[in-house]
């Protein structure tokens, strides 16, 4: 049955950067092509319509497997959203995680967290259309997910902020109020820039998401006074 | 075929308060009284699934009319989740106008606005889960309508906004910005609470989006000197 799996969208290319023909593949690497071959097959489907609505057979036909062997690779079609979920925000919480590690000027920060959002929102267009529609509808398990996926973005960053200067005496209530705050804006951001490709309308979504981040840092510096005085 | 409108849920109360029985009801107001039970209805089925999974064949069913007395009331069904979404935030935006109108205290404003948001959610619930899940996801119409009163609403912040000591010279690219900042996190308010009925988890929601238009506010303040001097 795996050679029924198309070679060109999902084959991994080898070390050379070249895509090594499926003869050449280990046992595990070709397991891993038609793993990716049924991902891909459901992002694809996914564009169109909720996840609800896709069916197991939709996607094996889509990635070209008999649908018996969807199960070598999922357990459930609900598994398989959780890697969608999973493919989507493990890449942008490293990154957003990188850009704040040991810097303390703000706008740099905001500056860097901009752009990577825009840029994760670029590359992996479908999986962010998956998370934004379900995250609203659809399977309580996945929703369940996407929303605990926002939560550990909020709370690391909530540990983060507390180490900038005037905001390390904040109770952790007000920490996390903060850090929804940004995190709210981030994902009002990303639902704008999903639907736009061209560069310019982006680079624009982009200097918006920086104005807003900083009127928020703004407010940060006067939070305190303003509360506690 | 009007005589088989249930007459309990959706019959509107005279003006001594009690709902008056049909017999006495004019032509007219039983149209209407078809028509509110064609929109409770869909309300009651949108609660389990989304607008693209609606057939008018269920929604009729379930208001206990024949399929062709629909298009008395609607053109289509699209022009029915008009409707809804009109409904929701008619009310809501003309409200919210009115918290704004001639106050100059930012945390007066803050406070009716929250207050205003939480008891529109929770007196509408099936509304805004409608709302919340059509925003993301489904007919394009529909979507494309959501977006529109969000963005309506913005602009009305915007234009209210600039009344404001201290914001009056900004230009009208940051207005909007900062009106874009206090809807989106009204926006992420309305859909945690929007799951919630518990009445002091909703104080507890309503707490947390005052705090964040707060710091919003208090930014403001900050914001000008930061960009301009």
């Amino acid at each position: 049955m795996d050679s029924d799996v198309p070679k060109s969208r999902s084959a991994r290319p080898s070390r050379s950067g070249r895509p090594r023909s499926r003869d050449t593949l280990s046992r595990e690497e070709r397991k891993e092509v038609t793993r990716r071959a049924i991902v891909a097959a459901a992002l694809h489907l996914l564009a169109e319509g909720s996840f609800t609505g896709l069916s197991l057979r939709e996607v094996t036909r889509e990635a070209g497997i008999v649908p018996a062997a969807f199960y070598r690779h999922f357990d459930s079609m609900e598994a398989l959203g959780l890697v969608l979920i999973d493919e989507s925000f493990r890449s942008l919480r490293d990154m957003l995680r990188g850009a704040r590690a040991g810097k303390l000027d703000p706008n740099h920060v905001i500056d860097s967290s901009a752009e990577i959002l825009i840029a994760s929102i670029s590359d992996r267009r479908e999986h962010w259309r998956f998370i934004t529609r379900e995250r609203a509808s659809g399977v309580a398990m996945l929703r369940y997910a996407i929303r605990t996926e926002i939560r550990l973005i909020t709370s690391e960053l909530a540990i983060d902020l507390a180490r900038f200067p005037g905001i390390k005496d904040w109770s952790s209530e007000d920490l996390n109020i903060l850090a929804n705050l940004f995190v709210n804006a981030m994902i009002s951001i990303a639902e704008t820039a999903e639907d736009v490709s061209d560069p310019s309308a982006l680079e624009e979504i982009k200097r918006t998401a920086v104005k807003q981040m900083r009127m928020i840092a703004v407010g940060v510096r006067g939070w305190r006074s303003v509360e506690r005085d």
